[in-house]
């Protein structure tokens, strides 16, 4: 599939590099003209018929593409966006970002100021690596990486949601069918809450170092996500405020019972049912897939799929089924 | 020094084992016969010169001993106390559980009822593993291994307090002087509160199976402890409910003010510097050790460096100073 991927970071450059890799015409742009010229020597290194070319600016890079994929940062969305419109760009188009709802907003104002625009389906690619920058990019960063990819009642395109899910399953990806509101909720408690909690437990144990100096096991792992840099974290969760807001409400109940237990005539007695059910959770975590098994590719089928933890690992020559698995509850 | 263990668990059972390869005469004692013949066994296959032995009652083990340490769980403190003052046991006396405050109440009851108890200096190794049992011990278990060890102002005598020191310094673990309500507030910071803090968002997390799919590093690190048993959770934090409650109110009002920041009119802007000192703290730990320094073996001098981070690394044979370090903030 003829495929243009704007944003050459660490997942636009592996996207760029496994797309080629698979033998797809495949040519890569990005803003900054320096990582412009690293991903063209990488090129012109890549075995033959596993090379990508570099264009030098959105329109050539689109001009022939079946298949567009914004790998740009969530402020930088909305610019490609008017670009692509300009360019009258009318094919398949996909985002990498990690949060759904916003971009999904951006595109439907798009749609609304310049007509319908191409059969767009969000995406994210759970690959987040410490590293970042094309020079860190990786063609096999997506094999058994999660991938969601969005699924709106009454507004994807079900044969584009194919399409894509076909491609991507061939990267080696888990694709993940999910509402842009299933996702954010879904991210908020996965990963936007539990930088609040380090950061907020990080925090507290740093106003006593002698806190800090028996911190072991338990203080390294319920903070390491607090080390992150504080713009990253404070974009990712107030970028999804609206989810985080309700998810953390929930994390704080339980605390609040908590909070009253301790308090109580016997905390110890009170606490063990609390914590039992976070244990079997996180004990059978995360399961096992199931056999895989045949459904016929229908949106409701499909998100019940990804509602129910599933995801689809092979889409059918003739889109009408899909190969799928759960995981089994241990 | 003569040295009796009571409780052959992992914690017992390493200690007999590291004070036996020391050159020590170490007597040890387990309630449960099962555990006393493993530990039998065991000895008889020690190399010549560093064996323990093992006593059938508590009585036995006691008789001629210097030191005896409680390596019992906290519910059977009190037992093996009672036991001790209708002995007359008169030496040194430790413990090894991992909350401080009400060993030391029992002691201090025991103090009222029998009269003066011996010296006794309440003790934490942070040396806790998933494995337990005698069959999991190992001598090498406090090698670098944090030790609180209590020094109550006005109540500890000095003398023994060094005593214990400089025989745990030698097994290689770094000791930290703190009171029993400094120890209690700060692993209710770096250990139950994040005991806490995990059962909730696993908690969270489990009533959505999409979430459990999406979920990667940061849940998986911020939800490890979640795992642990629920009665070991629950009598780990609810057994120091009274410094658990205010750390936790302090996470809580934290988290508050974030609450409060989604909802406000640029969560990412007031999310920002609400991140940044979690981020400064866990960023910088845990920090490299500063070259030793002599400290004068004084109470207030020890308890201003266990609060300021800082830990014995040897205690001089006359007693009267330390060899100390702090950790260097980064």
């Amino acid at each position: 599939m003829r495929t243009a991927v704007i944003g050459l970071g660490l997942i636009g450059g592996s996207l760029l590099r496994a797309l080629a890799a698979g033998g797809h015409a495949v040519l890569g742009y990005d803003a900054d003209p320096a990582t412009r010229a690293v991903a063209r020597t990488a090129a012109a290194r890549a075995p033959q018929g596993e090379r990508w070319q570099v264009a030098g600016a959105v329109r050539d890079a689109v001009a022939n593409a079946e298949l567009v994929v914004l790998a740009v940062p969530l402020p930088a969305v909305g610019t490609v966006l008017d670009e692509l419109a300009g360019i009258g760009y009318s094919s398949l188009l996909t985002d990498v970002t990690s949060v759904k709802g916003p971009v999904r907003d951006r595109v439907n104002e798009r749609a609304r100021r310049f007509g319908r625009l191409p059969g767009f389906i969000g995406g994210h690619p759970m690959a987040g690596r410490e590293t970042s920058g094309f020079t860190a990019s990786d063609p096999r960063l997506f094999h058994g990486c999660t991938w969601v990819l969005c699924l709106e009642p009454g507004e994807t395109e079900l044969t584009d949601w194919l399409t894509l899910a076909a491609l991507i399953t061939t990267l080696g990806a888990r694709v993940v069918p999910a509402t842009a509101a299933d996702h954010d909720r879904a991210v908020a408690a996965v990963s936007h809450v539990p930088h609040l909690l380090a950061a907020a437990l990080a925090t507290v144990a740093a106003a006593d170092p002698l806190a800090l100096s028996l911190g072991a096991g338990s203080f390294r792992d319920g903070t390491r996500v607090a080390a992150s840099p504080p713009a990253l974290s404070a974009a990712m969760t107030g970028g999804n405020a609206d989810a985080v807001g309700p998810t953390l409400d929930r994390v704080l109940s339980l605390l609040g019972t908590a909070r009253a237990a301790l308090d109580g005539a016997d905390p110890i007695g009170e606490l063990m049912p609390w914590f039992a059910t976070g244990t079997a959770a996180r004990a059978g975590w995360p399961g096992e897939p199931s056999e895989p098994v045949a459904l016929p590719a229908d949106p409701d089928v499909l998100l019940r799929l990804g509602r129910a933890g599933g995801w689809v690992i092979a889409v059918a020559d003739d889109r009408g089924t899909v190969t799928a698995a759960r995981p089994l509850i241990r």
